[in-house]
């Protein structure tokens, strides 16, 4: 019986439907970072992880895509890390240490944020372990400044800090959209970009990965990736996005490989009154939890 | 001069736009059904004929696609369903009670949900008239159950019970992506789904409809079947839906078709403050109207 | 050192992103117009130009398609016009007094709405100084009406009243997707329409202006062009609307064209509490404003 | 049967609870006018008379204070005017026509606004007829401006114009507490001021109204008269005021004086979320309605 | 070690501060009952229970009336309990059923609504219990309706139908200002008012409840007994409410009383954007618990 | 003339009615503060000074109370602090270099928040200069904690915070109605409450400062001090709050006084849709600015 029950996670309140707050046997695990500190545009990421869970009983736990019932899998939500308001950095050191307790335990981490500076924790904690990590980043936004608004822990400057915790310096920024010349510039050099050319984005990010099956990836999921018509309910929404069935096509895609963990931040639920924006969170988690069922299956 | 003053209606308040209290000739007839009883998620389908029939003085009554004016035909707005508060049985009742009306009059009906349970009243007055009556069931959810949350009448169970009511138990599925692995297995087995494949899915339907030309057909339009984007506000949005242009397109084919009735359901104005949502279905709205006065000019 | 200091300008509050009140050399002039006295339906778009300038500065100033970052312009921000509220007639006149203004100091006008009808004032200063000037008007209704509810000044009189101010008569109406029949047959008649047919509808537009390069050319954006989904935030949203990437394909073909004035006009900020439509708005801005300083660069 | 089928009424839409359009007999009718052209601020007040209307059906059609039912007394509600947008002086001029049938018709008029501005011409109307009128005025806001953003009949200059169109020139401002210094000299001066002092401001208006039993009097009640906290949903709020009790006790007093017309002006429904202005506001035209009815009943 | 786990509760989701989901000793059993079914004008009071608990963090479990944290009390939380939505009466009976368990155990129960139907089901067990049972009403609406829209267990019925169950018939109705004429005369007949006139509401009920010092006391919390300005949340807004100064006088009276159960019901959160209805009614819900903790040891 | 053009303050913007960027002379400072980094509950008072700000224009410059004119006073408005998000320790630093700039140039600051641990800033400046300071706190909660989820420098310290600031210790604590019971004992050992008992709680307040008169008094306003019933927007409502005429009582009280700096904090304009706290707020701003002139005129 799996109990991970470390002061660290506030385990009252909501759970993601189809899962369970004490499990038998455990092959994923959710953890929800209720922080928007560094924000500074419009607050609210801090209610994201909660509204997920909440709308997730108004979905079915049956994926049509993926043909696999979330009531299948061996998931265990251990509610929302407890931390403290304010500066981003004690923030980043608790999720490192709880994907660290995740990872020790066998367990492949679902991270629901809160805002995007929240990823720098568990990459954190996720390249200590794969040292050849890769790592994708779904986002509008370059998120590649070495500063923001005085602080180098900004959502802005979240794939900067990561690519310095990677050894393998590997990163492929899916559908990003908006940047200073600067941001677009190292892209560029580094031939990051994963776009819509002549094929959709999900050929082109399969066409990328093709030499990397069965290494680890990490994949990070900036709602703002979406645009703001399927997704409104987000801090700096980018005309000009993604639709579900964009989504759904890199699913398809990602089902070959070896998915190690997963974020999925940038929910500000309270911008969006029909609450569409939390439903659609909640069915692409549903997506990336059996993906990372599938992954762990094949891969270990 | 026709006056359909039966007491089940209750006939203040606000009428569609190029439509009429009292009617010289008549050939449509609008009923409002303010019902969101069984709705367990989030209510407030019980304003969609109100709302729908306020915003379409915003819209023009000339429809550039079909090349017809609204104030060209002769429709008749009967007002709101007078119903009882609580279970779904008397309801379903009092709208099949009211469809007969119209049938015995030669008005062809267009209901305004409410929740899709209403459907059920108005198939009971149909497939009694039309023995070989077909379904088009536009919607995002399979609407299979065989009872849910404890009824056998609950908005999850229309399709199933409205099965039960047609000899011909001929209904096909169009655009489906929301199911139980059950509900899917009944589609799939019986081929119902219509589904975008290598064509669009107006030329899917198309093509499936071909062999019944001339045959009456009922069509119900779970609003939720368009992608939240477009219609935010109902009460289950399921994301990776259909647009206004796929709506457009399965129009032009249904106009070659012996349309008897529709229904539209499942608006809830108030989770879409921008109002979009109820534009939408008064535009689509429009256009049935339009599709039951081509069918009556041609099969009648 | 430029500083248009007229009464006529309240130049208080907000200014776009990367632009300056006071300007040492200035290309481009942005004047914003409060004004939405004849809306019939939903009022509100006296609201706009505010919450344009107020959210431009959470979107980055530099563009990626068109490579050119905003602060490298010379664009100043001349503020909100000073209106009366009730009758159209003085505001269009004093929309015709600024840009005579802008016109006399070389500058090139943006002008943010309000309501369509101040287009009337703006076209006024424009045809005066072009006479062979063509007019684009992106736009989901044909706003040809003689007159609406008493006033031949209302925002559905827009185009009408403008073609009677351009000796050239020539107007470029992109994506109308409503109108009356008789608005319709004058459409079609001209042979004014640019749709999306066998081509997109940018294709569409580049092979009806071949004949123009070089031409003075007014664009008249009425931000109900796009679908609500993407643009929920305006009086009368049309279903059926356009997407940014259609946008961004038409800026493209403008960019060949010599752009002497622009206006953005119906955008409704407090019908979308999610803010995206403002921050389309903002972005389409900025295109339009890097647009006119290529333009001013390539034929002046 | 009195049915006033004037073509400047439009007859759709909802009715008052407890009313009916056709009568036949009456005594009071009730006027909607959808007008707030030059409302400066936040607009919206057009929208009250059809929000008031509908949430009418929320309430008690019986008055516990008053101890009678609005079913037993003979109310037509004739709808809204049909008015331009634009410019206030021609809704002005149709007030005043409207005023004048029901005065013709021996009917007492309750307009349902709307803003301020219209209760110039329902006075020009009533003091036509009653040369020795007398205005009672409750409202946050002293509305003495000579002129308001270039308009003589702006909704802050209503009282100014309503003062030269009174023989008379006898007003009562109750609970004024916003004003310019100007206009705070013109109320002194004129001792025109019904306040809080060491009695309750009913207790003033009965000490200050008791030479004037049996006279004709107009009430003018703009609603943001009440405190902010009773009725957010209004353009201009103003800390400070009254309460439903404070309401309550001056219909006690005006239930002895020979009311002749009443208007209820400047609800903004759509800035109250929770409808509890509208209600409000139905509730107080429900106890206005009974009190016509009991100064017919008396003085007629 | 208490820990009723009955297949009625469904014990997911938040917790009120200060209580549990399972206790060593316990005196005092929350149970939520997410019901509206009968609502007929604005439903949303199923999300009463839910809201009330999760913005109970956001208040200190520190009373400083009553001087008693609840982190002192012995209090479980049941959670929800599992309804059917639709007919009221199922409903009705498993609230019966819960209140039961809770008195067989020993426990006193505060129910959370809910719409007022449910205390029915609350009344039926207690007063079973309880033969001398007095009812207190703090209600805007006297609720006296012999039926409702069809349904004799309408929300309007409720005291009617709680008097049938009640050997004593003993209710005071507090604060009433809403109801029929037939519903007045019959509170007037059995002088069930409980009002303000010269004395305060609470001095006028500590006056009533002289004569029952010892008695069982139910007290129903109709939230709209308070003004709509402190509790906009609610289906039926009544002007002319009470306000907390008035509850809190009312607590000390009744913490002299042999309160044996409590109910609160008819919040609609998501009419108020706000949150301050559902604050306070966890401030009520707070006092509440007290009362019943000080009732349970001084009569028990 | 006065212009303080320092890098801490960024001047775009609305500014204050009645205010000025630039001064000649200047006697008063407006500094706003968007900070709300350690809000645990409900973010959003980063929006409070603009909102203040803005909605400012729709109130009049006089007031009736003090019978002064905003545009009489010699203000100076410096726009918004700019500060770095996240931790508190760097803003309170930033607001005690400006409250030091101002009161070296003899400028009286008020500070628009904000959060309420900017106070600590502003004291740490003003005590600096005025050893014998006393603080006025008008608050609904104690503020008295030593730390609040893991900072010293929550909004919920912050009165703890400014006592170790203040030589004097000596603090008014008007209108506290929630803490915890250590917060209280704390209150009430140090009789520092000023409360409503058998006089008014301005009559109170009054009392408590007869022996001061002449004194240098620092007034800090947690807008939560009110009613949520007229100030619904703040992050943490607590019912049971003061009205506009409590305050303005109090703003009588201290016309004798001399007060040297004043702040406002925790508006959270978001939450109220209908916009009247901000306009509260704004008004409450008018007063204190008048209070701080009439002060300066008074003792300098």
């Amino acid at each position: 019986m799996i109990n991970i029950n470390s002061a660290i996670f506030d385990q009252e309140g909501s759970i993601f439907m189809g899962t369970q707050r004490v499990c038998e046997k455990c092959d994923i695990g959710i953890v929800g970072v209720p922080y928007d500190g560094t924000t500074s545009f419009r607050p609210g990421a801090r209610f994201g992880p909660t509204s997920i869970k909440e709308v997730s009983n108004g979905i079915e736990s049956y994926c049509p895509q993926l043909k696999i019932d979330i009531n299948e899998l061996n998931i265990i939500d251990l509610g929302l890390l407890n931390i403290t308001f304010g500066a981003p950095e004690p923030v980043i050191k608790k999720v490192k240490e709880a994907v660290s307790i995740l990872l020790k335990n066998e367990i492949k981490p679902l991270i629901l944020g809160g805002e995007h500076s929240i990823t720098i924790g568990s990459i954190k904690a996720i390249a200590e372990k794969y040292k050849d990590l890769i790592l994708i980043q779904l986002d509008a936004h370059a998120d590649l400044r070495e500063s923001w608004l005085g602080s180098k822990f900004s959502h802005a400057c979240t794939i900067k800090r990561c690519l310095e915790l990677m050894p393998s310096k590997k990163v492929f920024q899916v559908g990003i959209r908006s940047g200073t010349c600067e941001e677009y510039k190292e892209i560029y050099k580094n031939k990051r970009l994963i776009n819509e050319t002549s094929n959709s984005i999900a050929e082109n990010l399969d066409n990328s990965l093709k030499s990397f099956i069965g290494k680890p990836i990490y994949l990070t999921l900036d709602l703002d990736w979406f645009d703001p018509s399927v997704l409104p309910g987000t801090g700096t929404p980018e005309p000009g996005g993604y639709l579900w069935r964009d989504f759904s096509a890199i699913v398809e895609i990602l089902c070959k490989h070896n998915i190690v963990g997963v974020d999925i931040v940038e929910l500000c639920p309270q911008l969006d009154p029909s609450g569409m924006s939390s439903i659609l969170a909640a069915k692409a988690t549903r997506s990336l939890l059996i993906l990372l069922a599938i992954a762990k299956a094949k891969y270990k």
